[in-house]
Formats: C-alpha cells, structure tokens, sequence
C-alpha cells in the first residue's frame, strides 16, 4: 500500500478528509468545524470545560500504543474529566501537531480512534487544529459538557461521615505499562522474540484503551444518587483522595481490605516485585472516579457490582490513613504522576 | 539570579504557582482552575469555542520571539477567532508541553504575557495542563467566547453585491518575520553585531505581538453594522477571501489601488525582492479582520479610520478577481501558510 506524506496533502487537505466523518449526536452542537469557531447553544445548562495534552515520549510511546487506540484514549481521558463534574460530555475539539514522518493513513489510524470514541461517548467533534511538529506526536483535547446547574460536584464538598466510593478497579493500568515496557525491552534486543502477554490481556487493556465512567454517572443518577464530591483517578487513588480532602478541607479513613484489585495486579505486581498496594493507591492512569456520598444514600450503592466502598470522611485533624485488617491506621502519602520528575 | 528547575517545582507546585494570578473577569464564569474542569454558565447566549497549537521551531522561534511576547500572541490568534465570529471572548484554557531545559522563572514569564492579555482581551483563564516535552515549548490556547445567537457571524453568509472590508493594513507581520529571520542569521554569522531594526519597527511588533481586533468588533456593533460575513486573517488576505466566497457560493473584485499597506511594508518589501503585492495578498499573521457588510451599510463605516472597503462580492461565475488601476481584471490565487509544505 502507497502511502501518503503529509507534505501531498497539506494542512486544509487534511482537515477536509477529516471533516467527512463528523456527525452531529448532541442538540447543543450548532455548528462544528469549517469556520473561525464552534457554537455551541447550551441553553440554560451550565458548560464544564477541561483540556489534556499528549506528547510522545511522555504520556505515550508509539512503539507500543496502536494510534488507534491512543486516539481514542485521548479523548476518554478527557470525557472522564467531564464524568467527575457529573456533566455529560458533548463536545470536543482536537489539536494535533504531526511530525513530517507521520503518513496521512496514520493520521487517519489517530482520528479513526477518536471518531469511535465520539461515537462511543455521544460526543461531537467540532474543531481543531493540524500542524506539524519537528519532532513527536502531540495531542491536545479540550472536552465539553452540559449539566443543570444543581448537578455538578465539585472537589471541594465531600463532608465529615460521607462514604468514600471508587468505581471499577486500581491499579491495572500502572502494571500494564510495566509489561508494555518490559516486553518492548525484550524485543529491542531479540525483534524475533514473541510478546508474552498471557494473562495479561486486561493490564495491557487497561493501559492502552482506557474507559471514562459514564456508565456509572448515568448508573448514580438512575439510582437518584448525586455524589458530594468527586475526582477521576488520573494520578493514583491517594494523590486523587489528598485533592478531595486538601480542597474540602476533612480527612478520610481507608480500609486496606476494601480496596479493588483484579487478580492480574496482584499476580503480576509479585511478578514485578512491587507492593501490589503501591500500585492500587499510587499506580496512576486507571480513569476511575473516585467520589463521595451521603451515608443515607448506603442502601442505594451497597449492591452496585461497580462500585466500591472503600471508606468514610472523618475530620480534618484525624488526617488521611490507610487502616489495616488488624485495624492499625497508617497515614497515607499522595505519590502522583509528576511528569517533570521523571 | 538563581533560576529554579521544573523538576524542583513539580506540575503542582507550577500550577499552584500560576493559579495565583487568575482572577474572574466574566460573570459567566463560574469555577476556574482548580477542579476537573472549569464551569462556565453563558445563560441564554450561544458559545463559541476555538482552539489552536504552537509550536516551537514551526511558529515560533525563541532566538527572537521573547517568552512574554509569544504567551500574548499566543492569546491574541485565539481571541481573533472569537473576534471573526462576531463574539465576545470571555474564557482561554491553556496547555502547555515544556522541555526540561526551562526554568520556572521562564515559564512565568510566559504566563506574564498571557496574563497581560487576558487583562487586555478581558478573558478569564479557567484551565488547562502543564506537562513536560522532551523537545520544544508547545502551547495550545482554547478560547471561548459568548454571543446572542442572531449576532454571530458565519463565513457562509456573504451575499452578492456586499462590500468587501478588510480592517488595518497587511502584509507587515509576514515582513516582520523576513527581518527577524535576516538578524538572526546575522547575529549567527557575528554575534557582536547589533541589530539594524530602525525603520522596522512596526514590521516587528506586529509579527511578535499582533493584536485580535476587538476594537473594530465593539466599533461595529456602536455603529449598528453587523457583517455578513467574516474570518480573520491568519493565513494572507486571498486564502481568507477564498474560504468566505468558497463557503458562500459567491465571487469578488477585490481593487488592488485600495489595498491597505503601511509605508514600512512598501519599502521592506522593495529591500527584499519581494513584491509588495504579494506581502499583502498572501502574507500571513496580520490577525486583522476581513469582512462584508451590505452596500446600505457603506455610509456607517465610509470613514472609519480602521476601516478599508476593499471591493465587492459578485455572482460565483465571475471568479475572484484583483482590479487593477487601469481596469484589467486578474484572478486571484490562495497561496495560504501551508505549513506541512514548508
């Protein structure tokens, strides 16, 4: 198959290919791309904003991130935030700047990602921007959504004896780019080599096409339950709970035996020879929420099959610990992805 | 002066350190920085949102273009996208990607510069994501504007018979490149030669520090003009008109005797070989507004000083067209910024 450079299309050709697959999914879309901006009528609902960037290198590394999925992991990164506001997401723009290496089908490869991801999150792509680069890959989303006013949680509003929630599972995503990397090293000094990825399929997963919790936002509102604050886990549950506890200004107590893990971290955390404790509290990327509720509101949750409780708010001066099955309370440390001390 | 590293400071501690400064300019501004997206409520108005990348080595170069320079302009194009749809910018998200080789002292230096303009602009900061690059300075501006829903203004909406208007003058910011870039290679040849930028002065300022016409924008709606069509000029004069006539289904006679060019242009132009004309028609990063109003309104904006009526749109069987003085008609071309054909 021929491919083609950029350089052949140039920069209006490729917003032009690009263009043909947008379909409008949301009413608030009014007109998308092909003009100076988007509009957006969101009537009386207030918007949530929020805005990522991905460089290669850093957030992800071609050698082992299909573009596909790295285009649709740009966007549910994005929608995820939207999730924590409890908004739903509508819109998003896209900036990419593309090194001359890069073809036009793997440009394509990158949006056919994000289109299935705006399918997947009812989300309309509405602008952008294409340039080049002279080095990587660079992805920046900037998502919107919609909510009444009365419906989005904020960080700072979790109250003393609220129960402390997470969705899903920890700790997969840290423990699938262990194995991405270590497979990657493998095959740099053997390429005959074959990856060794049994029973790591959902590490792997996890890492490479990550899922924003919409489903349990719709889930929360069906069983009439509005969290009384909430984050989504892009930096490892305790960096994430320090956020909610710094910014409501409580503490919180969670119990070591709540917290959720599938059988491959565990498993595979021996393997690496790593607290599989460190990977469920600091290991980053999971794109889980973690939020807060009422204790009233026990009854509606306690059955939920995604959703885990994992602890309770308690005053500020009794501060942020992990307590033990033996009931010994340790504090905890906020270990978040800091990208510039790597 | 000691310089401090990013790695000392971490994401947080930047982003705590940028925060600071945000203070809310909009009522429509509801929670910035500081949660998993801003919250924005436009009441009953419609939103426009654009966004744009820039990249260091592509469009920028740090040799010449001072930090506090290029977070302004880096506001500004986004602000004048907002200005070409009739809008009043009331947001900006900003991400940025910095290489390990900046301080923080230079980042906030940056930040100064988007800060001044937000003050000028009358925009809020309410977000973004500060990551690291393992290259060059990346920055991606997403602007956010708000209009009543009868006042915002398409590119597909000039009618025959419209006058065409273009605000400023053009073709000094492609110049002021051509100088920066003939002082670097100077400067490189002997880096004890002092710079010859008299006379250059305007040609420089508006390649490092464009404004987003605003003024005009407020101007218009004092005078009860609303255009029928408009986009600003980031990629030259006969690109832009090319998108309003294309997206129309319409012509123009554009006359080349009222082309606005400021006498600095005229003779840089003659000191580079390079036709006049074409700094005009195909330079780009003017940033000014091109637009068209109704022939009734020519008496309103007849002796605007910032005003240029340029020429008129005519039926699409007619092309688009560059006037002569002596009456011949030639066809224009789009030969915008293309910068994957660089």
């Amino acid at each position: 198959m021929k491919l083609t450079s950029l350089q052949e299309i140039g920069e209006f050709g490729l917003i032009n290919e690009l263009k043909l697959s947008a379909t409008r999914q949301n009413a608030s879309t009014q007109y998308g791309i092909g003009d100076d901006a988007a509009v957006i009528e969101p009537g009386k609902k207030q918007v949530v904003i929020s805005t990522d960037m991905l460089v290669e290198g850093v957030h992800f590394d071609l050698t082992f991130c299909p573009l596909r999925h790295l285009g649709y992991k740009a966007v549910a990164v994005n929608v995820s935030d939207i999730a924590a506001m409890n908004a739903t997401p509508t819109q998003i723009l896209v900036s990419l700047a593309v090194g001359g290496r890069y073809s036009v089908e793997a440009i394509k490869e990158l949006y056919d990602g994000i289109r299935i991801a705006c399918e997947n999150y009812k989300v309309d792509l509405v602008g952008g921007d294409t340039t080049s680069s002279n080095s990587g890959l660079i992805i920046n989303v900037t998502a919107i959504g919609e909510a009444n006013a009365e419906d989005v949680v904020y960080r700072n509003t979790a109250q003393v004896n609220d129960l402390v929630c997470v969705t899903g599972d920890l700790g997969a995503a840290f423990l699938g780019l262990q194995i991405l990397e270590r497979e990657k090293q493998a095959f740099m000094a053997n390429p005959e080599m074959q990856p060794e990825l049994e029973q790591k399929e959902y590490l792997v997963q996890r890492q490479l096409r990550p899922e924003a919790r919409m489903d349990v936002i719709h889930e929360l509102r069906e069983l009439g339950v509005k969290p009384t604050s909430m984050i989504d886990i892009s930096d490892g549950l305790a960096s994430e709970l320090f956020h909610i506890c710094g910014q409501s200004g409580v503490g919180a107590a969670i119990y070591q035996d709540k917290l959720p893990a599938d059988e491959q971290v565990l498993n595979t955390a021996e393997e690496f020879r790593i607290d599989p404790l460190t990977c469920i509290l600091n290991g980053g990327e999971d794109y889980e929420l973690l939020f807060t509720v009422k204790l009233s509101d026990f009854d509606k949750i306690k059955n939920h099959p995604d959703i885990t409780i994992l602890g309770k708010i308690v005053p500020k001066e009794e501060g942020l610990n992990l307590v033990t099955p033996s009931g010994n309370a340790y504090p905890l440390k906020a270990q978040g992805w800091e990208h510039f001390q790597q």
